[in-house]
Order: C-alpha cells, then sequence, then structure tokens
C-alpha cells in the first residue's frame, strides 16, 4: 500500500535514494524459464545514464547492475529476483545548501509534510535516480514482451517548443534527443543551448508505441488497459499529462470523425490509440505524454526555508537540461511493466480456452 | 485483480450490466460513525441521471437506491455498505440489431476478444450505465471529504470545440452543460443543436477542481497522487486523456516559468496543480480530461460483423449527443474516491505523530 | 483492505448484516463461460441451511439467491457476479435485551472497541448468517473446480468429545452430522441431546479432504498453499485451530517416521497433507479444524454491560447447539475459494509452458 | 501476487536463495521517525543464527546486515526499507548429490512440478536461510510494537514428545531450547542427543504470546486477527499446525466451558486466546505452532529420481535436528509482522476518533 510496488501478478517494488547507498528493485511473479542476466539489465540501464546527451547532467554514475537471486543458470527460476545498483557517484557536500530551504518544483516542501522528515541530500526518493530500478525490473519485462512479440519505442515528439513533424523512426538514435524528425532535432539543439546558456531548463512530449499487443489485455472498470498505462506513465516524476490515441485533439472531434471504422483488416484509422472500453484491439498503442521542465535551474527562485521564512536559492549540482531524452526509456520501462502484468493476468481470464 | 475494484482502504467494488437486473457496488473500508443515508446517495445519482441536459439521452431511469448493508440508524458501522439500483427501463428489445455486428467506438468487439463472449443487450459492462455504482460509493466518500473540508467541483470547459473563457462558477448551475463561461454555454448550445441534427455526436474537456486538500496525501513513487487520479480519471470509459496543473502547457514552458514560487502565504502559481513529486502540496488540485465524442451515432458506419464479414451499421436506441455534462458527476466521484482512500492511508503515516 | 475480500485472481467480498436487509457477496475474476445459475447457488445454500441438522436452530429461511449480474444464457460473462439473498426472517425485537450487555464469546465488546458502535440486533456482522455469500460464492468456485477434476469433502470428525473412528464417506450423508463413523454418530446423537436438555452447547473436528488437486498450486513464501488455506479456514468465527496432514502430530514425530516416501507411483503416504514447501504435491489436502462450542447457551453467565458494570446474560433467540454440520460447508466452501483462486494464478506461472 | 509479499500498510518482501550471493528484505510502508539502524537488526538476526543450539547445524554465518536505504541519521524516511544479507558460507558442491533426487520431506519434487525448473544447490528459496529476510523486516516491526508497549515471546512447549508443564519464562534463557520449563529443558537435552545418534530429527511445539496488544485489531471478516496470524505462522516452513487460545481442546469443551466470562477487570479466562470474532480483545494474544521433524536426516530414505525411477537417498549436508529453537525467532517475527501491520490498518478505521 506504501506506493513502491507496481503490477499485480508481474509485481515490482523499486527501493532506494540518490544519495544512499545503492538503488534497486525485487521483481516477484516472473515466470520461470526467461533467459535474463546482467547482461540485459545493463542494456537498458546504458540507455537511461546521464552523460549520453547534450541534455544531461555531467554526473557519471558507472550504473553497474548486480542480480542477487531468482536467476540460475541465466534463466529465472519464478522466485523472486533482487536487483541492485550502488550509488557510486553521490557527492552529498554539494546539496548542503539545500539542506534547509525548499526547491521550487521538487518535492523537498511535500515529502516534509508528509513524513514530518526528508533525507535532504538530494532529492532523495524523488529523484529520477529512483528509476534506475524501473528500467532494470522493465529489462526483464521487455524479454517477456519480446517472446510474445511485442516491441515498445518511446520517441520524443516536442521540445522547447520545437515538434516533429515527422516519424522517420530509423533516424531517432541519430540524433541526441531520440527525434523522428532529423530537422526538428536540430532546432532543438539549437533550442538547448539557448536554454542552458540562460540556466533554465526546457520540456517537451513524448510519444510512446507498443506494437503487436494482441487484443484482449485490460481489465474492465478499474484496471482499463489505458488507465493502468496512465496510471503508470503519470507516475513518472516529470510527467504532467498523458493521452492515449487522439486523446485531447478528441475532444474536439465529431462521432463520425473519431470512430475509428473496422474493416475485415483491422481498423482503418486510430484514434482510439489501441484500446476500446479499456482492453486492447489488436491496433498498435499510442500514447503521448507531457514532460515538465526540469525545476533545478541556476536562475534565482523565490522559495521558502524550512522555518517558513522567504528566501532565495540557486540549485546548484549537476542537473539536466530537461528530463528527455532520458525519461523516454523510462516511458518504455512503465509501458513494458503494465504490459507484462497484464499478459500474465490474461493467462487466467482465458483459463478454459 | 480482476478489475472491478477500486481503492485499498476506502476500496469499492462496482458491478451489473446495462440490461441485467441491476447495478451496485460494495463499499469497504468506510470508518464507522459517517451519516450515511438513502438519501445521500439518491441526491448524487440524481445528478448523473439522463433527462436532464439537452446533450442526453431520452432514457428515463428512476435510479433509486437501496442500501442493503452497513449503516445502522443512519450512519456507517465500519462494515461493509452494499447499494443497489435496480434496472428498471432497460428496453433489450432494441439491441436486437448490434447482436451480431461490432459498434465503432465501443467494447463490443474487444470484450469479445477478451472473454469470448459478451452480453450483446447494449453496452453490458462497458455502459455508462455502470458509473451509477461509482456516483453512490462517491456519495459516501463525499462525506468523508466534506467532514475534513474538502470539495470537489468538475466544470466543462470545452465542449464541441467551444471553449469557456471564465471561471465563474456560481453560474455553472444555470445552462445545462455545467459551463462557468455563460457566454461560451449559450455557444455550446448551438453547437450541440447542430450536431444533434447531423445524427452525430461532440467531445469536449472537463476541468475538475479539489479545494482543501491537506499537504502530504499521495504515495510515491507508483502510488503518487497525480498517478492515482490520472489512472482513475483514465478509468471513465469516454476519457482519452489527463491533465495535471499546467498539462501540456508545462511541456512548452522552461523550468522558471514553470516552477510556482513559494511564498510563506502559500505557492504564488500553480502550474504543478496542486502536488509536487506525487504529493498534495495544500494547492488547490487541478485536474483536465478530454472526453471522447460519445460513439453511438445514427449515421451510417462501416464495420464487420461477428463472423468478420464487412457491413455497416447506424446504430438506433437512445443515446446522448455528448457525455458531458453527466461525466462530470463520474469525474468529481472517481476523484473523491481517490482522495478519501488517500485520506485515510496518511492516517497510517502519521501513525506517530 | 477492510478484510471483507478473499482472493486474488477469483476475488470474493461479502457484505451484509444478519438481521439487515440482505447479505451477498460479488465474484469477481472468475473466467468466463461456466455455466452458473441460480439453481447451482440454491443446491449449496440449502447444505447450510438452518432447520436441517439436530444441532441447528429452528430460525428458518427460504434463502433464495438472486443473481443480479454476470452472468448471460446461463454462463458467466467475465464481469462481476452479484448475487443476494434476502434476510426474511429477522426478528429483531428477540435480541433487544443484549442491546446494551456483551454475550461472552460473541464479538458485541470487540466490535465495540474496534468501530466505537454496534449493530446489535444479533451478531451483526459476526453472524454466522454472513456465511450465506462465501457459500454462494464458492458453488462457483466448486464448478471451476469440478471442471479441473478436483473435489472436496468436510466430514465431522468429532463432535462433543466423540471421536469417528471409521472413514466411510458413502455414510456420511445417513446421519444428521455427517459423519463418516455410523457408531459414532449414534453417540454423538446422545451427547448432542443430553448438551441441549443442560442448555449448553458442543465444539467439534471437522476433516476436509480435497481430492484431484494437481501438483504444484500455492505461492511461496507468504501465500503457501497450506498458508493461504489455514488463514481462510481459521477465518471462520467458529474456528480455533487449523491442521495440515498429520499437524500437531507430526510435531511428536521423528524425521523419519514423518518423512513421506516417494516412489515413481507417488507418496507412499500422506503425513504432508498434500503439499510440500506449500506447494501442493499432487496428493490429497488433508486438513483439520478445531471448531469451538457455540457461544450462544441459554445457561446464566457472567459478564458486563456497555457502562462496564458486571451483569449475567442468558442469551434468548434461536441458537445452534454445534455449529457442526452446518460450518462444514463453510469448510468446503473456504477450501474451494482458494483453490479457484490458486488454480487461476498458476495459469500465469506456467505462461510459457 | 506472486506470494513473497506480506502485509498491507507495513509490507514487506523477501528474496534470495540459500546458495545465491544475498539474501533480504524489502519494507514498505513504515511510518517515518522511528529509531532503526543495522544494530537493531544484527541483535535479532543473532538470535536466529544457527551454531547455537544443540539442535542446530554447523553452518555459520556471520549474517552481517546491510541497510541500503530508507533511513537517514538512524531514523526511518517512510521510504522502503531494503536489507541485504551476503551468503558468505554457501558450500554448493556439497549439495551435488540432490541435484537430480527429490529429497522427502523437500520442496524439491514441488518446485519442479510447480516451476519447470529448479536452484538445486540447497533448498533454494523453500530454505530456513529465507527466513533471515523476515527476521531483519520484523525488527522494525518489534520497534514499533515496542513503542505501542507489546512485547512477543516464542516458548518451546513441547521438544521431541517432552512438554514443558510450566511457564517460567524467566528461565527460557538458561536453556538452550527456549523451554520455560529447566526440567522439560534437561529431558529435551537427551531426547536430542539420542535422535542426532540415530541419524534422525525431532519436531515439537512453541507457544506464542503477545502482551499488551490493545483491543480493536484485526479486520472481519476475511482478515480476522487470528485468520491473519494462522495464515502467517502456517507460512513458515516447517509450521503444520496453528491454534488460536485454547485451540483443539477448545472443540472438546461445552459452551459454558469455553466462554470465557466478562468481568469489570477483563475476562476471567483466556480461552479465546486474546481474540473474539477475530478481533483483539485487549487480552493475551495466545498461539501454539506444530513444528514438524526437519526433513533432513542422514538415514536412508526411498525417493525418486529427476526421471521419475526408485533411488535412495542420505542427507548429507550440514542440517539442524530439529527447527527448534531457531524457528521460535522467526515465529516472533511473524506475529510482530501482522500486529505492526494490523495497527497500521486500525489507525485508518480509527480516522474520526
Amino acid at each position: 500500500m506504501a506506493g513502491n510496488t507496481l503490477g499485480s501478478l508481474f509485481r515490482i517494488t523499486t527501493w532506494g535514494e540518490s544519495h544512499g547507498d545503492a538503488v534497486g528493485v525485487v521483481i516477484d511473479g516472473a515466470p520461470a524459464g526467461i533467459p535474463f542476466t546482467e547482461g540485459h539489465v545493463q542494456a537498458w540501464l546504458d540507455r537511461r545514464k546521464p552523460g549520453g546527451a547534450k541534455t544531461s547532467t555531467s554526473r557519471k554514475e558507472p550504473d553497474m547492475a548486480r542480480i542477487l537471486s531468482g536467476t540460475f543458470k541465466g534463466k529465472t527460476t519464478g522466485t523472486p529476483i533482487s536487483i541492485m545498483v550502488e550509488n557510486r557517484d553521490a557527492r552529498s557536500s554539494s546539496y548542503a545548501d539545500i539542506m534547509d530551504r525548499y526547491r521550487p518544483g521538487h518535492g523537498d516542501i511535500t515529502y516534509d509534510k508528509k513524513y514530518g522528515t526528508r533525507d535532504y541530500r538530494g532529492g532523495g526518493r524523488s529523484s529520477a535516480r529512483e528509476t534506475v530500478g524501473r528500467v532494470a525490473a522493465a529489462a526483464l519485462a521487455h524479454q517477456l514482451l519480446k517472446a510474445e512479440g511485442i516491441s515498445i519505442c518511446a520517441a520524443t515528439v516536442e521540445l522547447g517548443g520545437v515538434r516533429a513533424e515527422k516519424r522517420e523512426y530509423a533516424s531517432m538514435t541519430e540524433n541526441p534527443y531520440l527525434c523522428p524528425d532529423a530537422e526538428a532535432a536540430q532546432a532543438m539543439d539549437a533550442r538547448v543551448d539557448e536554454v542552458r546558456r540562460q540556466g533554465d531548463s526546457l520540456g517537451g512530449v513524448v510519444e510512446i508505441i507498443a506494437d503487436g499487443v494482441p487484443a484482449g489485455l485490460g481489465e474492465p472498470v478499474f484496471e482499463k488497459l489505458d488507465a493502468a498505462l496512465a496510471g503508470a506513465l503519470m507516475g513518472i516524476g516529470a510527467v504532467k499529462g498523458v493521452e492515449i490515441g487522439a486523446g485531447f485533439d478528441a475532444a474536439r472531434m465529431t462521432g463520425s470523425e473519431n470512430n475509428d471504422p473496422i474493416t475485415p483488416d483491422g481498423f482503418s484509422s486510430n484514434n482510439a490509440g489501441g484500446t476500446l472500453a479499456g482492453i486492447s484491439s489488436g491496433a498498435p498503442l499510442v500514447m503521448r505524454v507531457a514532460v515538465k521542465p526540469i525545476p533545478s535551474i541556476t536562475k534565482a527562485q523565490a522559495t521558502i526555508n524550512t522555518k517558513g521564512e522567504a528566501v532565495t536559492i540557486e540549485t546548484r549540482g549537476r542537473h539536466d537540461v530537461a528530463a528527455i531524452p532520458r525519461v523516454n526509456v523510462v516511458c518504455e520501462a512503465m509501458v513494458a511493466l503494465v504490459l507484462a502484468d497484464h499478459l500474465l493476468r490474461q493467462k487466467a481470464v482465458t483459463w478454459n480456452r
């Protein structure tokens, strides 16, 4: 109930603070016999590592994953899988100045109000560092999905107000923003440079597509597939909005425009984004998330200290200009975790078929 | 796990199909001693009844709620509360023509794929009729919230492309659309008339504000308050997008624009929409949902039958032009249910304070 | 969390007080396509009805079950199944004398301490009447188990100190105690008569055997099959002890005596009672429960009133001499519900086999 | 759902195999501000360590606990607490001979049937080594209970057929069996020596008493306090039976003998064992568990190999003669974990008091 667990049958529990000894995850409910090694985990963790993209912090974490249980001879055994990544580069000293003042846009003030205390060495549990556990667990979810022919891709379709007009996925990895529009990626680059010089930060929009999802996943009425996905994606720290299919544009259409006609060969459009009545339809799942700008900026900001007095704050330390594109792999992770869980749940539904 | 249960400590389970004998809900976990009678339930059910607004179906349901357990002398006892509403006006015969063809935009096809069978008398479980149980249960959640000084309001801020520019809440109930902008309400009226004549339907945007929410609610990291709200709101059949605070607009701001400065008197803006790091901050919660147009339209549409053959369909029966404003009370219900649950959960967190 | 829900994939929630309008249950997670009608429910409810055995109350309840949702054309649809049984014979007036004094051995005092209030018209939620919902739900679980070749039988192996020495199951229904030893049943009969004359009551032991359970059910480590069964059986009001296999006798054996040798044809003994390390082994599940004497007796007893003053109480109303044999069908119900849940859970475990 | 998680508000998830890299636990839901250091954990782990009692294996594990997250300056922060204990003395080689033959009384055969695979280096997940995580987590539960004035004691009241007639708790730690009867302890000693020489093993009975438990804990109807305790205790590998209060003896009493009279000063007996209708009454909780003899014995036993052929097996390796008294601290742990959870749950119930 305490909120650090996701999923029912494929269930993960993450733990760890940004400046503690380690971060990690326990996966419970993975079927036995799935190939899974530290190499699989590492490949995914490397994708979310800082230091890769121009938007990212200069903090360097080797992020070496260690699988402590639940596998034998390179395969899962059905027992819980514990994965740990030590925090080697956590320079707590540099955060001493935020010990008694609340950073705007951060959880400092709300953690204090909720728990009556706070680990003030960095973002603690609300740090993006926590997502290491999610991505590590999703490495296994992706193995499960791959076996069912499902693949997930999170593309940057907007950054700092620059929109991608094209969806040329092959070009995504050729630019540092995972943008499927090479020209837009260049404009994003210019925008990032400009904002970095100003000591400010940027937000954007990530579009996640899951291909190969079979029809029938999702549990009416409260655990609809789109509801589960929306909850999971909104559970990423920087996300402030989630759309499925046409999303907010659907609110401006008429029924005859929005309804996807059904043909013997499938749906002839995908405004629904791959779900009907909360159950996957066999069409690709299409989601978009609004990513807010990183709240840590070097510009001076008005805030209060822990005594409630007005003060100003200039966040130092190493921070990203944008959560994108590091958040993209986290979006993929959340979608993978939800789909893995619902795949297993559907086995119980089709018990007698 | 089967998806018809919402919440952990304040937990509800809804049941019932649109054309079955009855619909209802069981509430488990409500504290003892809360004033709660059939009158409380009825007042909320009356707000979601069809027949009120111009956008609504002509189906008339008395929707008389019966509390079967869990109260004694007008108060809750701590034991589960069962509420039942019989379906008196379900004319199954009029749905005979959709028995073997899938209505576009509906769950007919996905229910068949998930369960291998389907109650084809209307929407079954995916019908808006199911929300009777949610609204009935939320009547009790609202009682709990009222005792804590929390109130929730869902206003129509867009319908058929017409946007409300004002937020004059006092005027909301003076128009049939629950729109806080009287002028916009008139334009909505014209748009509804036009589309109804065309045999088509409309979508819109509902903005939900929760006032008086104390700081500290929400459980990091997967059950953040905004994640729980997003999941709950996306679990409403017609909803295709959810935003918190500035939402998708936050994706276009810089950090210095988006961060809400903190002052000794509170936050000087509310782009965050009342949560920071997934925990309520004490500022009002602000959410918006994208409501898709009702899929049932009288215009002919291309689809397939249960044999997979191409056919056309003209949905008959009694249907709304827009889910708005009936969906507004459902939005309020979902927010109330999530908040009631998190209020109780926070009692365990503050155990030793 | 509030305790009225059992199971994860095959999940039931019971509701209702002994002297309220009705009692009932919602079943969520049953697969679609299982034959299930009010006739199936009724057959099981009839077995737990009062008025049958000599140990039972003279209260007569027709116990007519009504299925309100979740079935279509005599089969389950995959949506929640709501079952209601109205309370027609609840003479509240006869309980007026227990309004302000706590009956020893009953939950009157603990309900007051837990909730700060109590529905004093009979046992409320702690009445055996609540088990109507469990038995109704188990009627569906039994349908599921039957399809897998599993059957469950609860036999009275001890009553009022009289032990059954034989296990002649064919003779069980020929005596009013469901005792598999005809001679012992006669001695039980004499003991019941004697104690009834004294205004007192009796306890006993019920042995439950589940045949045909496949190997592999049960989830290490906290939801072992025997742990789930023990929790479920101890959740029956009158039960004060639970054993699996040799149970307390195993504590007196050596390892070489207690270990069940394994042969190519199976286990050559069954001290384990059908589970090893919490997972079913393929051998029959064998459980025994200790059933305490009914606390409602007509003999005068010392107690206190709601003001805390010493008083005496003589329970009137209609009460059983022993919970046996009505509790037997409840034991079968609990075992069936646990097994149905674990059968579905195992489908997720064997995903890739 | 996969069974490695216990509790709802105070929730733990254990992980790790006997011969893997490490074992551990994640605690989620502990309130902030509780004093908790590695010293607290170590004190409890030392009590379950092998090598202490004469019944125990000669395997020596330093069992040094490492807290990886969730505490700051010696107190809990409200975030998940990860505790890891490395396996330093796991000599896998000595288990090579059990790789392809099933040990009677062990989970080897059922794990293979459930998962289709098995980590054959020792007991894997079904080893008593898994309880390190439980005991480590319970160290925090005990801190919570201590603050509420609750203490728990598990005494050996029977071993190898020798019964303790006295309850002189002060003498418990003066003998190696945690027996509250010094004379019986000596007889147990003789019995242990005898059976060890025979290459056999012993079972016994542990009685657990929880003092200071406030009235009101436990959730009717399926999560009654005694049901939760029974499920938790039966979830210990060696336990085959659980009793509350008079337990199986209650089945032989009449109602007038078994009912505990209530006086202005409390209950004048405690046959109920501290619960009424599944809710704690304020009287001490009294439970007894039947502990089966350790299945690993050096005597030759009949079994089959993984091909299904009849073979004999002589278990080598380092094994205890009896699970007692090492299991006693595990019993205390399980009771502490259940009580901590129910204490927090009761906070939600008493919300408005």
